[in-house]
């Protein structure tokens, strides 16, 4: 994305912090009130630029329910590191206030032994809640879930149902009530509408009569990816999660399914870079974490790529007869490559946004074999003309063009059909990344080259 | 992102288009009725499967305020092509029920003089309201913000704020209506609060009492990254616009804000593999429209490619005198760019999410070339074992295995510096993509190469 400016949200931070402290010194009962309309986001900003010695005393003195959304909004290490200098009782005190799915997302942070003794101090509903949710696994919809959320009997009506929608939110149940989920007797789900909806309506209509009652949802195994094309779709700002009864059993809010998408994101443009995804920022993973995280990529790479040697080895006698044909070969293998990066990546993203599926690969195929035939048109015109104003001999220039064409066209196929397969597998199509399809093409482009060279150049 | 099954959501319009069709024949007037519980996504995907010459007869069937919800999820194709058919007066009766932000989108697909026709023919508030928010580039916050929102002055009593916000929802606009906002006798915007934070309060508390009085806004002129961002650190479902003089002008929905986060993630992904930004999606982009966007950056890259060629020419002598050296070309030079494109896609990732900015250069600087040795370190000794196993020379397997250090070193700093060298220019740094910083390296991993050769092999 271009251009964000980390600096400008933290300039608020940044104001705050000394008066923060001064107050910690003189008064710190005054902090409660001076900091009362705050985003609990911009407090953590401070919080962050306390020294860390206060930290606990700041949090203290802001009072659990607030301390608890201000760690919520805390860089993960620092969190981490805060919750396990205390004791499990208040670890559980300050988790306690959060919502179930930040909770379950926090204690799945720590070490799993910290993270039991937390959940043993919890109150016992609060305890089976969490437990319950640390069951799925983080990507999916039900690692995505909270389970507070607002039901309503569909006999009920409009009057009824705002008193009960009331009394839910006065309970300090903090989840955000985006809809208003209507339930039959067997807890099956069979409607949905938004507060305002509810607002809107006339006090006697019944709950059932103006819900709406295709129900966009999804089973809690459903992947990250779908629940955040789903609610992309359809402009949802909260998602209902079912079970085989298809009985509510939780909600995803948009601010976890944005996270979401930005994670995504994150561990696409990373495996496509050839990265193992880090998982955490960039300065938060270790040194040696970021290195094993390469390395293995890198390593695969290389011995793949050492089959352009045998490739070379195999032609040596050809290039030591037309030695100006080494000249040629970084520009068309890299050729290659680029073409090759740029079929990957449009398919990649295509297939992530749900733009192409695998049935569309014969589509695609014939439409990259007339794009590589094209681009590959102008960098053969391109290479030749260069070939012969370096005074290369015309056949030799004119092998050089043929053999651009065809590394275009095998990049932009292979390119294409790389992330096809892959899906087509079940594997992620983002490893399809441009140094795994530029390995691929290299040794084609190399052999493709020798072969024409040998055809009509008449050399060993 | 893993996964998507685009079919799997089109199963429900599968089902259901066969039967509106056959509606449509014997009893339209049903239609409405057997609908009504539709999410208009999923009659948008019955629409697109229906002959497209009923397209227009199912739309007006199902009556223009239900129309335009359909309309705006209709592939946008699809949807320019039905525009343009239409007759101004039709097209304007449509996009009239259409919210301000969508209708100023829609508008912005058509060309021109479709557009300024049908802005004629809408009602005056209506042509105002739209022509006001065509104003500003669709990548700001102005040109993803909604005019319709809610406000109330300071001074009201929760109950009196509940009547207002009732004859709202009630009054047939459609934006959602996830905060209220908070303004004084200046219009100036003081504070914020959810509708369920209204809902669950007392009566007769004062709105000022109970809102946030440190709202998180945006001016008009912010980019739609800066969205995004500010949205998601702040987990908001709605962000407000405001002009100069503090006045709230227009909100956000997170809706869009998600569209804005996906289309800006496949710019990047576009971008990182080379092609300018198709800005639709694969197959809707015309082939020649895609040979375009491709073979700009591709010729780039061939020219800066060229390079290769004139050093390779340069140490044409060194090769003749060891032509073993040849063997290795392919695996040096794609090694450098192997690792170049780890490093510019972990730092393009962290600027754009805000994890690093220009300021952490030096950290960065010094961490890639840490990188860089223990990865270049891995590849070396591997390089040089596989050279002594081809019975390569020891002092040249030597010369490959210190290259390949060099250029894995060059490689980790280039790659990490050319984004954040694009973004003190403010230039996207996506732009730094693996093809890009390749050609980069190939010329330094060569002029190494050879140097290295001529200096430890003590040849021409």
């Amino acid at each position: 994305m271009a251009a964000p400016q980390r600096s400008r949200d933290r300039e608020l931070a940044t104001l705050l912090a000394p008066d923060i402290l001064a107050l910690l010194e003189e008064s710190p009962g005054d902090i409660v009130v001076e900091t009362e309309g705050l985003h609990p986001k911009d407090l953590a900003d401070v919080a962050e630029m306390l020294p860390r010695e206060k930290l606990g005393e700041f949090l203290k003195v802001l009072g659990a329910s607030r301390a608890a959304d201000v760690v919520e909004y805390l860089d993960e290490e620092l969190r981490v590191e805060l919750l396990e200098e205390m004791s499990p009782a208040q670890a559980a005190a300050l988790v306690s206030e959060m919502t179930p799915d930040d909770r379950a997302d926090i204690l799945e942070e720590l070490e799993e032994e910290t993270a039991d003794e937390i959940l043993g101090d919890l109150p016992d509903a609060a305890r089976q809640e969490t437990e319950r949710l640390l069951q799925y696994e983080p990507d999916t919809a039900g690692g995505l879930m909270t389970t507070e959320f607002v039901s309503v009997a569909e006999g009920l009506s409009v009057q009824d149902a705002l008193v009960t929608v009331r009394a839910a939110a006065r309970s300090g149940r903090k989840e955000a009530m985006h809809a208003i989920y209507v339930i039959d007797e067997r807890g099956a789900l069979v409607g949905v509408l938004s507060l305002r909806e509810l607002v809107a309506a006339a006090d006697d209509a019944r709950v059932a009569d103006i819900a709406w009652t295709e129900v966009v949802k999804v089973p809690a195994t459903a992947d990250r990816a779908e629940v955040a094309r789903i609610t992309s779709e359809y402009d949802l700002v909260a998602i209902p999660v079912v079970d085989a009864f298809d009985r509510i059993i939780g909600v995803i809010t948009v601010d976890d399914v944005i996270d979401a998408i930005v994670e995504e994101q994150t561990e696409d443009a990373q495996k496509q870079g050839a990265v193992q995804p880090l998982e955490v920022p960039y300065f938060q993973a270790g040194f040696w974490n970021v290195a094993r995280k390469r390395v293995g990529w890198l390593v695969f790479l290389f011995i793949g790529e050492m089959f352009t040697g045998t490739a070379m080895r195999h032609y040596e006698d050809t290039l030591a007869a037309v030695l100006t044909l080494s000249v040629f070969i970084p520009l068309i293998i890299s050729s290659g490559g680029n073409s090759g990066s740029q079929s990957a990546s449009l398919i990649t993203r295509a297939l992530a946004v749900g733009d192409v599926d695998t049935t569309d690969a014969v589509r695609i195929l014939l439409r990259e074999l007339g794009q590589g035939l094209v681009l590959g048109g102008c960098l053969g015109l391109l290479g030749f003309a260069r070939a012969i104003m370096w005074g290369t001999a015309p056949d030799v220039a004119a092998v050089v063009a043929l053999t651009l064409v065809s590394v275009v066209v095998v990049g932009a196929v292979v390119g294409a059909m790389l992330p096809l397969g892959f899906r087509r597998l079940n594997v992620d199509p983002a490893i399809a990344s441009s140094p795994f399809v530029a390995s691929l093409v290299d040794v084609t482009g190399l052999v493709v080259y020798f072969s024409l060279a040998r055809a009509l150049l008449r050399v060993a």
